[in-house]
């Protein structure tokens, strides 16, 4: 099934169940008011929610209406914990070990929000990925047990501050002041919605992004994840439980380059901004494309293997700097 | 005003008032039935909670009953933020720059709850230290403004595993498999109930800890925290806001050594067995105190002027190894 929170005024919005192409809505109301209320009780609200889907799908559901991405907020728009992964090693192969470190989960936005920056000089970025948000893990559950407990397939857009990050990352403590709001697509899904796509914790999915309407990338999210969800879920779980509704993303979507005459390259892009600097300096000697400016507009979508878009696409722009 | 949370077999408990002997107590229920619901709305139901508090101290509360520490949850049990400091450089004079990291905010608990390690061999540690507990900051905030945006002081042990931290830091990305559950004193409390003692961000009191009934350490909280709570706010919030109900350490409590005779003295002890361990290396070569293993006991309390407790005691105990 699909789910999506629609804006109500309040911190946590309204829990709604979505049609697989994205076209009509309806309200959980009776079921769940909240996607956290859902997630912290699944094995009693999903099969709830999924009948409701299927109602919905089959054009029967009375109170349905056209689904309207603008309206919505992060399918869970406040969570308990998010952690980021680097599961695509291929722009860094020294490195072989799993990275991952804690983000902030109190201000995660819609598809549609505008993209608040400080100062045009801290480097915006975006970072299009995938992430699953869990039930409750155990304390050292294995990569396989830990699959078990993915409740929901998300696509977001880590905003980035690259300029911070490097003045942040030398003291060895992760990200507080180089991330910004964390923005999702649309619809959260679980993992039938994928179907075949769906491969023991990979995304066999293209995730596209551009910016101002200019492809960024094409990459391919299961081809180089050296890390499967399963994993990264076990690695955050090894010394300490993880309950229902932690984000884990995913890292930043990355495929490695195909030599070609002897020469490396890139043909699907990257899906940061950052990433396609480094191939640019990797080609060229340096980086001719620019961090993002305030009116600059960023697409982030994965279709699945029927062309229909999956979670629905996240479509950003840039704000005027605060005053 | 005091307020804790109690154990009603949900993840967010019920919020209860306190009275400021820690004697009684009275659920809020009709208030807010949850501490997140409190810090989402805290003008609106701040002011109803701190007139339940005053006709509980008066005695004329109608359904008080005896409080019982061991009934709580964390204050907040669940939090969508939470970024400790590392306020207090006076272990590690080289460092002049405010370090901060995120923490994950899924699983807090109660003043009581036994510490589940999966091995012993992992440096098991506590460290005492004093947080705040935010409402909204928006992204820029002054550090003075950030203060204003404080709503409830707490005593938090944050569980640490030492030699996993040794393997996780140089990483660069934080803590992710090196912390534990963060326990919380029984009571949150706002900042009145601090009087003097809450000097422009900085607590001036003594945190005491001890480990199996043996003092590590009685260290003064304000002679050298270097950064207030609101310049750690301040840090949080500089490129994005940061939303109602974050939690804000400020690092395990300590104190400059002294001089006496030419040499360094410790008289305060130590928040923490890592900075007693330090102490014990520096004067003797080597260090003498072991780390937490199954069955031992860690005890953390803060007394106002007038000697009585403020946040009431935590007190733990290493449960034995899992299976």
């Amino acid at each position: 099934m699909k789910l999506a929170t629609y804006k109500d005024g309040t911190r946590d919005g309204q829990l709604v169940v979505v049609s697989r192409d994205l076209s009509i809505a309806h309200y959980a109301t009776g079921i769940a008011s909240r996607m956290q209320q859902a997630l912290d009780d699944w094995g009693f609200i999903a099969p709830q929610l999924q009948d409701l889907y299927e109602t919905l799908n089959h054009g029967k559901a009375r109170h349905a209406f056209p689904f309207d991405p603008a309206l919505c907020m992060a399918p869970l728009p406040r969570a308990y914990q998010w952690v980021d992964g680097a599961a695509y090693l291929s722009h860094d192969t020294l490195e072989t070990d799993l990275s991952m470190s804690q983000g902030s989960g109190d201000s995660f936005v819609g598809p549609h929000a505008d993209i608040h920056c400080a100062d045009e000089a801290l480097g915006l970025d975006f970072e299009a990925e995938l992430a699953v948000i869990t039930g409750d893990v155990p304390m050292g559950a294995s990569a396989d047990d830990a699959l078990e407990a993915v409740r929901l397939v998300a696509l977001l857009n880590d905003v980035s501050l690259r300029l911070v990050a490097q003045r942040e990352l030398p003291k060895g403590l992760g990200y507080v002041q180089s991330k910004l709001a964390v923005a999702f697509a649309p619809v959260a899904v679980t993992l039938d919605e994928l179907g075949d796509a769906w491969d023991s914790g990979r995304v066999r999915l293209t995730v596209q992004s551009a910016v101002n309407g200019r492809k960024v990338g094409m990459c391919d999210a299961g081809a180089d994840m050296a890390f499967h969800f399963g994993q990264l879920i076990a690695h955050v779980s090894q010394t300490r439980p993880v309950r229902a509704g932690a984000v884990i993303g995913g890292g930043a979507v990355s495929n490695a380059p195909v030599e070609n005459n002897g020469k490396k390259e890139w043909p699907k892009g990257a899906s940061s901004l950052m990433e396609k600097r480094a191939i640019e300096t990797l080609l060229d000697g340096k980086a001719s494309t620019e961090y993002l400016k305030p009116s600059d507009s960023v697409r982030i979508d994965v279709k699945g293997k029927d062309g229909q878009s999956v979670f629905g696409a996240i479509d950003q722009k840039v704000a005027p700097l605060a005053a």
